[in-house]
Order: C-alpha cells, then sequence, then structure tokens
C-alpha cells in the first residue's frame, strides 16, 4: 500500500489533528473526540449548521467549518458512520440556544445513528434539532447501504445554502426547509476509472479491469449503472450530463460542479467541465457558476461527477455569500 | 492509460478552454494562442504580473489569474516550456504601460525560451520587463532539465508576493525585487511514492517499486536525493522538514504548504500537515500561516512536498492580500 500514514487506525485522530493545524485560528477540535467546531462555537444569536459522515471524503465535511458555512462537523472511521455518541457531542458543542440542523448524506447507518443522538438530546435536553437528508444522486434508487437515493457531492451546494441561511439569521426551521428545497434543485452522477484503496485494509474496496470504468459508482465504490469499456473524457461527460439532465430537467440558471473523486489530477477535470458548459450551452442553460476541484472524494478513486443545481435568485445569493473554509472560501 | 481525456494532443488547449469556462466572467483565451489572461487585461497603472511553464502542474500556472494575483500566464504542452512565441504573446496581452514581470520556474528550456522572447520584445517594442526565476528546491543543485536549483512548490508563494505587491501599486523593479527577496525566503523538499503518467506517451515516466519511494524528486519525476523503502507519514515528513530547515534556517514566523502531486488524498496532506506543524512547534518556529492541498502537481503522481517561508511583516501583508483565482482564494 503506498500511502503517506502512521499506523492506518491513525489515519482519521491524525488528520484531523493536521486539518486544525492549518488553521488554528479558526477551528478546534472537541477534547477526546472526532469533533471539529469553529473556534468560536457556540456563536451567539446564530442556528448553528452541522455535518458529518464517514472519514475518506475529505475536505467534506469537516473541511467545510468556517464563517458562513458549517459550526462542526462529526467525522467518523474511514467509510464509516460517526456514533449515535459523536452526533450528540456534536450538537452540544454547537448549539447557542437557536437550535442546531444536522444536514448528512443518504446512507442507513447514517441515518440510524443521527436518529438515536437526536432521541437522546431530545430526552436529555431542550436543544431544538432539525435533520436535513441529502439524496441528489440520480445514478441508482436503492443500493448497498442506501434506501432511496444516495447522498454524494451536491451535498457541497446544500451545506453551503444551510450555512449562508443560518448567517443571514434565519430561523431553525426556515434554514432547514431552505436546505431541503436546495437539495430538490440538486442532482449529481458519478464515474470510476479506478477503485479506491482503504488505509486500514490496504486493498482495493472492488475490483476494476484495465480497460473498464464504472457509470453511476457511489461514494464507497457502490455498484453504478453500468460497468463498461473505457471511454473518452467527452463521452464519459456526457453520460454523467445527460443522468443528471434528464432527472433534474433544470430551466433557467444552473450552478455546477465537477468533482474529482481523489486521485484525479485537476488537469482532467478542466477537460470534463469544458464538455460540461458546451452541454450546458447547447440545453440552452446558462451557467451562473461553475466549480472545478475536489469537494467529495474517494480516498484515491479516479473519476469525477457531475453536479447541476437549478438556482433561482435566492439560491444564488446564498451560494454567493461570504464564505471561509479550508475546502471552499467565497470572497465578499 | 486510465485518464480523463480525449485525443491526448488536445488536453491542453481543452484543458485550458475548461478553465475560462469555470470563470468566463474573470479570465479570457488570447485568441488562437494556450494564454490565459485576466478578462480586464490590460489593467491599467498596473505592473503586470505574468508566470508560464509546461502543462500538467495545475492549478499552476494559469489557475493563478485573478484580482491580486497573476494578470496572464502561458501553458506549454504537458511538462514542456512555452515557446518564445507564447512569451512574446502573453507580455504583449497584459502590458499596460507600467511593465511586465515574468516569473517562471528554473528550467533551461524555460529560461531560454523566456531569454528569446525578452530579445525579441525589446528589439520590437518598448515595454520594459523583469524576469524573476524560482528556484526553492533544496533537495538538489543542478539536475535533469536544470542548472542550479530547480523551482518546485514554492513558487505558489513567490506568484502571491508579486500579485500582491503589483496590486498595491509598486513600480516594475519593486516587483521584481520584492519577489526575488521571498524566494530568497523559500525552501522546499518532495517525494514520490508512484510516478506520473502523460497522456500522450500514456505509461509512467520513471518508475518505482511496489514498496519503494523517491525523496527529493523534481516535478517532472526528476531524480532526488535518495530512492528507498516506503517509511511511514511521519518519517517521510521529518525527511523533507529536515531538508528544508537545514538549508533554510528560519529564524521566527514562517509560512507553510503541504503540496500534494496530483494523485494524493487530501487526507494523507493533512497527515503530513500534524507532523510538519509539530516539527515547526519543536524548532521554536511560529506558524503564521498554513496551507494544504494542490498549488503545484505533477500529473497524477502520488506524493507531496513541504514548503517553508520565512516571514515578515511585509511579506505576511502581501501574502494576506485579497486575491481570487481559481488555484486559491484570500478573503479580505
Amino acid at each position: 500500500m503506498k500511502k503517506l500514514v502512521n499506523d492506518p487506525e491513525d489515519v482519521v485522530d491524525e488528520m484531523l489533528d493536521g486539518l486544525v493545524a492549518e488553521r488554528p485560528d479558526a477551528l478546534r477540535r472537541v477534547p477526546d473526540s472526532n469533533i471539529i467546531v469553529r473556534e468560536d462555537a457556540p456563536v451567539e444569536n446564530k442556528v448553528a449548521v452541522t455535518s458529518g459522515g464517514g472519514s475518506g471524503h475529505e475536505p467534506a465535511f469537516a473541511g467545510y467549518i468556517g464563517e458562513g458555512f458549517l459550526d462542526g462537523a462529526a467525522s467518523g472511521e474511514v467509510f464509516t458512520s460517526p456514533t449515535p455518541d459523536m452526533f450528540e457531542t456534536l450538537v452540544e458543542s454547537v448549539d447557542a440556544g437557536a437550535g442546531v440542523v444536522v444536514i448528512i448524506n443518504n446512507y442507513e447507518g447514517d441515518i440510524m445513528n443521527l436518529e438515536t443522538a437526536v432521541e437522546m438530546i431530545e430526552m436529555e435536553t431542550d436543544t431544538a434539532i432539525e435533520t436535513v437528508i441529502v439524496d441528489d444522486d440520480v445514478a441508482v434508487e436503492d443500493s448497498e447501504y442506501t434506501t432511496g437515493r444516495r447522498g454524494v457531492a451536491g451535498a457541497t451546494f446544500a451545506l453551503k445554502v444551510a450555512g449562508a441561511k443560518a448567517a443571514e439569521g434565519a430561523d431553525l426551521e426556515t434554514v432547514a426547509e431552505t436546505t431541503r428545497a436546495a437539495i430538490d434543485r440538486i442532482g449529481t452522477m458519478s464515474m470510476a476509472l479506478t477503485p479506491c484503496v482503504t488505509p486500514e485494509k490496504g486493498e482495493p474496496t472492488f475490483t476494476l479491469g484495465d480497460d473498464e470504468m464504472e457509470i453511476g459508482i457511489g461514494l464507497h465504490g457502490e455498484p453504478g449503472v453500468e460497468r463498461t469499456e473505457i471511454a473518452s473524457a467527452d463521452e464519459i461527460t456526457d453520460r454523467l450530463v445527460d443522468g443528471v439532465l434528464e432527472d433534474l430537467d433544470p430551466s433557467g440558471e444552473v450552478a455546477t460542479i465537477v468533482n474529482g473523486t481523489g486521485g484525479t489530477p485537476l488537469m482532467e477535470l478542466y477537460v470534463v467541465n469544458r464538455r460540461l458548459q458546451e452541454r450546458l450551452d447547447d440545453a440552452g442553460l446558462d451557467h451562473w457558476d461553475a466549480l472545478v476541484g475536489e469537494y467529495m472524494t474517494s480516498l484515491d478513486m479516479c473519476g469525477c461527477s457531475v453536479t447541476v443545481m437549478d438556482v433561482n435568485e435566492e439560491f444564488k445569493r446564498l451560494l454567493s455569500a461570504p464564505a471561509d473554509s479550508p475546502g471552499m472560501t467565497v470572497p465578499e
């Protein structure tokens, strides 16, 4: 296994220390936990916006903590849901009395553990909680680990919308409802050229032949819709764009993400973005904003995903509102 | 070859279109060229700051174009110097009358082609030019393609300093001198776990055994100081930090970059950053700022580099001045 790690059992712990060490004035680790929060949490007079999930998807989720974005995040072991205790610690650490929104991707383990945590918090405290589930993956309905659609890279837009809405001073229910409305307007489809290798196992999570790729793959290598011979960047992009546009059917302005899955050079993501923007032109859509980079990865997997969000005036305002986090900075 | 490309001969052309498509309001491609400039170039009453080099190092160099940063960049073919014609077009496209700084990494081909371009421009026009050479790689003196030290990821700091100094209104000579003074305070050392595969050849540029890594490697896979058995992330980081600190001998506050070489997951870069910041603490150095991510890559190479810059009040002001580019955004 060729990885920059020490003992694989320590990789999440050490990664989180390395993340806080990047921004010690902005981030802080809750003692004896894998919870990272804003250094100034809980932030007075503001709904707290949080997320969580397995590690291995960096910069998601803890990398989106900062002003105008997340107040905190729970990082489970690699590709493993945070425990109920972790969600409880997360909520306790950020609640300033205005309530907490917890936004997670749609995976059964994450949802089960979050529901357990919410029950405990509601029994033991008077903290108000809203949970929001991201299910932007248009590739498959029901899958390994998931009932319904999976949550994938489009969660980045959902988290940004929630962080900006809370920063504007909206109340708990409004932040949650706005985020849910955003998710309804987001579609993503992913593909992989290579599998990923987890630090603990040191082996690929699945196999792909030298000439094969998988279309519609999930964030942890869950099966997609087709395993086929590798094609050109334009053909691959077309498959992803067709899948998203058929499902989402956007009508006006759109924001897009070409997301790298961890091992993909930026050069290749730009080649994909070129074709994506051509296709949007052809479809008569106005590309209001385009992101290209690594937003939600799968360890060292080579591949990409294409996300489209059908934006309106409110979502344009929220997506372009200032935010400052390790994973994404939006200037004033 | 598993890459998101179309015809490998078109990869730079298509990548540049994809980059402009990410920010069509901020970037523009000079017709019939691989030159990208600020959309509003030439910018009146400002020294123009430019860079260039082979492609395959994204986001360097064209990804650093934007307000407070570069005015333009020339992108050669993959791992190939821009031609003299390209440097000429670059300079002509950004000069507003206050002169142009061209900052390149120390590779013989780049320097020869830039010198030829400067001679032509000086014969044919009255544009004032200053050239600045980045040579931050502490690993080796003289190497394949290079006389003296190579320029590597520390160039990111040099370009940021130059862009900010020009944005402040400094004159041509001052921008160049300030950038040279910055370069004297920057040291970098790199390593690779795997080689990189160029799109045209479709094969690794060199070979490394399953248990091997190379310490001190160059941006194009040029030999380093040692090929050895793979070690832990902490041991690897120590080798890089030792090399940089012995050479640079910083005394007070430092800014650092943990740079991924293209195929390395962000998780692993954070593990390296944790150890780097520990080592700075042990050395009694104050970590003023720390960057972790992909700043100067080598296609899909897995590995990293560690950069340290010995900052003073002026460099802190310039590095933290606002900038907005695809590859790096510094908020106000």
